[in-house]
């Protein structure tokens, strides 16, 4: 339920006067992920990139990664200490693959005649609460950050930590960490752009490994780009496009092997260049499982209490449905993500005597696929499209959940290509029907 | 000339109001160096020594080194990127792997049943000077390490590494740096002694794979540590043991692998258990040089020259040797590291024709052998006894040079063994003449 919101970041505030609007000279913040820095080789190549830019007359805060695999290492050094490494020191433990990664790259920099000082999200002023391991920006007092552009020094922070306001210790944001770190930054600074490098050349309509005919979206809302993120689409993390979203930053996504453009993620669908399109892309995800509980007495209080005890043991529902049969009595039926799978049937078993079920069932055999689309809105009859469509192709429904801008249905995991194909078919998606300016 | 004093350190105020003294409880300073946390097994004993001296009722404070080769490795990185790296991005870079060792020393604390909070040297209160990659130590502000001390948590900090006090920029501290954070530690927070560990068990009247009979020294004075650490004994780095004499800190130094008593470097030689013997012991040093200016004409001005040469281009001289002959003419002699030897050549040979030298020759297989020993002061005739041993030998003395309480002399490298040897033997310093409490 919290998938798409997995972070509240609302208290933050971008409080800094912008460098950019005192100066003139535009300020762009560039994320680098681990993929991009991943050897010294790569590491000179961004540089390069970072030098271009530079170059061109910006203002440039790179947020950068840790290494490659750096992160997974310290993980497993720790994992040989402790089974339960305490939070306070894990985030110490794992600071120190960006603060590797940003030095040598603020080397590189200086290795193509600029000058270049990276921070620490600590020195970077980035203040977040104190639960270790997904802490929350609360604040940006980006002071020395502005103190180095003002010196013609391009900033490098390190992506995916902060420090407490109240503890004074150092933390790290959790998955899609950096991202967020660039997007924060680009909020504080007032940054014309947010580019994300990454190592695909930006959104697609659907997965190309999945749909050869997929092609690039050149403009996506923010909203939408949110519900692909959630059910599927990998290339930004919920969190970043949220922040992007709340604090009016446009974000860039592009790859660090080309110089294309790529797609930009519009915070305000006003009066940007968004693609007339009703539909803008077709996510699938094949990370969730199935559960039914059978026979639930249908009275009041039972889905909260089985709601409520996934909840205590930390599982994230995604979709619920329910539907009262004749008999009195109703099936419940939700999705988990299938690393939950465990403990969510070992918090439910206790309860199913208790509530008077028949019995539990679990179907890890799913996938679910989400068509998206800002236009659904206004255009009715889409549902009754896809469903047509996915009929067509022989394709069982399972279940089924709407949003505003968005429809998703679960399958049978063998059919999500099938599925993913006749919907991105129907919706003429395909290159070879809308051809996009890059082509796909 | 530089080399018994690398770094003056004098400015350093031991200012801290200190928390044993408020409690009655005291408190010891460990330091552990590469090799004692040089892999996860490691970690955990070092972890279990910790705790046993936290149980023994003592506030622990720890200075931790980076695993094995670990900033090595960051070097060998940050060349690939660039011939000469900025010195803060050096320092950036390099202050990663206390943060990995210290971060996970503080976890394999915590496995064993106690609490351990880890400090960056920045949040240590470390204040230096703003010289990367050899900064000073000019204060120490250990709040927040008498904060978690109070609370109960062992306290680790990164050795090796401080904060600048005017441009907040992170830097080290250069070679031995670890074992001067935890001395200027022990130094702030009134501790009742510093804890050296290393991979030997102490001190040693001579290097015991050159001295079989050699015996390890169980009580030393700053002093005479001094002598013996700039002269080639490598246990201790001169720079935490001058710290410990200008602030009154006892080091004692011992093995990570044992738990015998190791050597004890008294900062004050009065009212401590000083053996009384006449010489502490026989240091030698292979890395050096001797470079040799033929026929300099005898007048003002023309060693300064030399020397300042030397100086501008970052040599450190060690011994000097000058002897003015009939013809108005000197040979000028003076012993450098080997790894200096190609720039001092560089340096000088510019100088030759311009002060009207004959020539510049080069030895580098040379060795010296050093006796020290407080007792020398009041003792007359230990050079005559040194100078006689050599000679009964066969040994031949190339340079000599002496302080209050050493002499050197400058030997064949081939005849270091049997210099070292013979002078051992002369002075009593055997372990089957001189029975220490440890035995040798």
């Amino acid at each position: 339920m919290n998938r798409t919101c997995p972070v509240d970041e609302s208290e933050f505030r971008a409080s800094a006067a912008s460098l950019s609007a005192m100066t003139g000279v535009p300020i762009i913040v560039q994320k680098y992920g681990g993929t991009s820095v991943a050897d010294t080789d790569r590491i000179t190549r961004v540089a390069d990139r970072i030098a271009r830019t530079k170059r061109a007359g910006n203002n440039v805060v790179v947020a950068v990664s840790a290494m490659g695999k750096t992160t997974d290492q310290l993980i497993r050094q720790a994992e040989e200490i402790s089974p339960h490494p305490p939070g306070r020191e894990m985030d110490m433990l794992l600071t120190a693959g960006e603060r590797i990664s940003m030095a040598l790259l603020a080397m590189a920099i200086q290795e193509e005649g600029l000058s270049a000082r990276s921070f620490t999200g600590s020195q970077a002023g980035i203040i977040t609460d104190d639960v270790h391991g997904k802490a929350k920006i609360l604040d940006i007092t980006p002071g020395r950050i502005t103190d180095a552009l003002a010196e013609g020094h391009v900033v490098i922070v390190a992506g995916f930590q902060g420090v407490s306001r109240t503890t004074k210790d150092v933390t790290t944001l959790g998955r899609g960490g950096t991202d967020t770190t660039a997007v924060a930054l680009a909020a504080a600074l007032g940054a014309k752009v947010c580019e994300i490098y990454t190592d695909v050349d930006g959104v697609y309509t659907a997965d190309p490994r999945i749909v050869p005919t997929a092609r690039k979206v050149e403009h996506i809302s923010a909203e939408e780009m949110l519900e692909l993120a959630a059910h599927g689409a990998g290339v930004l993390h919920t969190r970043s496009v949220e922040f992007g979203r709340n604090h009016g930053v446009d974000i860039h996504v592009r790859s660090s092997f080309s110089h294309h453009q790529g797609t930009w993620v519009h915070a305000h669908a006003e009066g940007n260049p968004m693609e007339e399109a009703i539909i803008s892309g077709v996510a699938h995800d094949r990370s969730e499982g199935k559960l039914t509980v059978r026979g639930v007495p249908d009275k009041p209080g039972v889905a909260a209490r089985v709601f409520q005890s996934l909840a205590d043991a930390n599982v994230n529902v995604d979709m619920i449905v329910q539907n009262v049969s004749a008999t009195g009595t109703t099936d419940m039926t939700f999705t988990i993500p299938l690393t939950d799978s465990k403990v969510a049937r070992e918090a439910l078993e206790p309860l199913l005597t208790e509530v008077g079920a028949a019995g539990l069932e679990v179907d890890e055999k799913i996938g679910k696929v989400s068509l998206v689309g800002a236009g659904m809105k206004t255009n009715p009859g889409v549902a009754a499209r896809m469903f047509t469509a996915l009929s067509e192709a022989g394709v069982n429904i399972d279940m089924i959940s709407t949003s505003t801008i968005r429809i998703s249905v679960v399958v049978d995991e063998a059919d999500v290509e099938i599925a993913v194909n006749a919907i991105h078919s129907e919706f003429g998606l395909d290159g070879a029907e809308v051809v996009s300016v890059e082509g796909a």
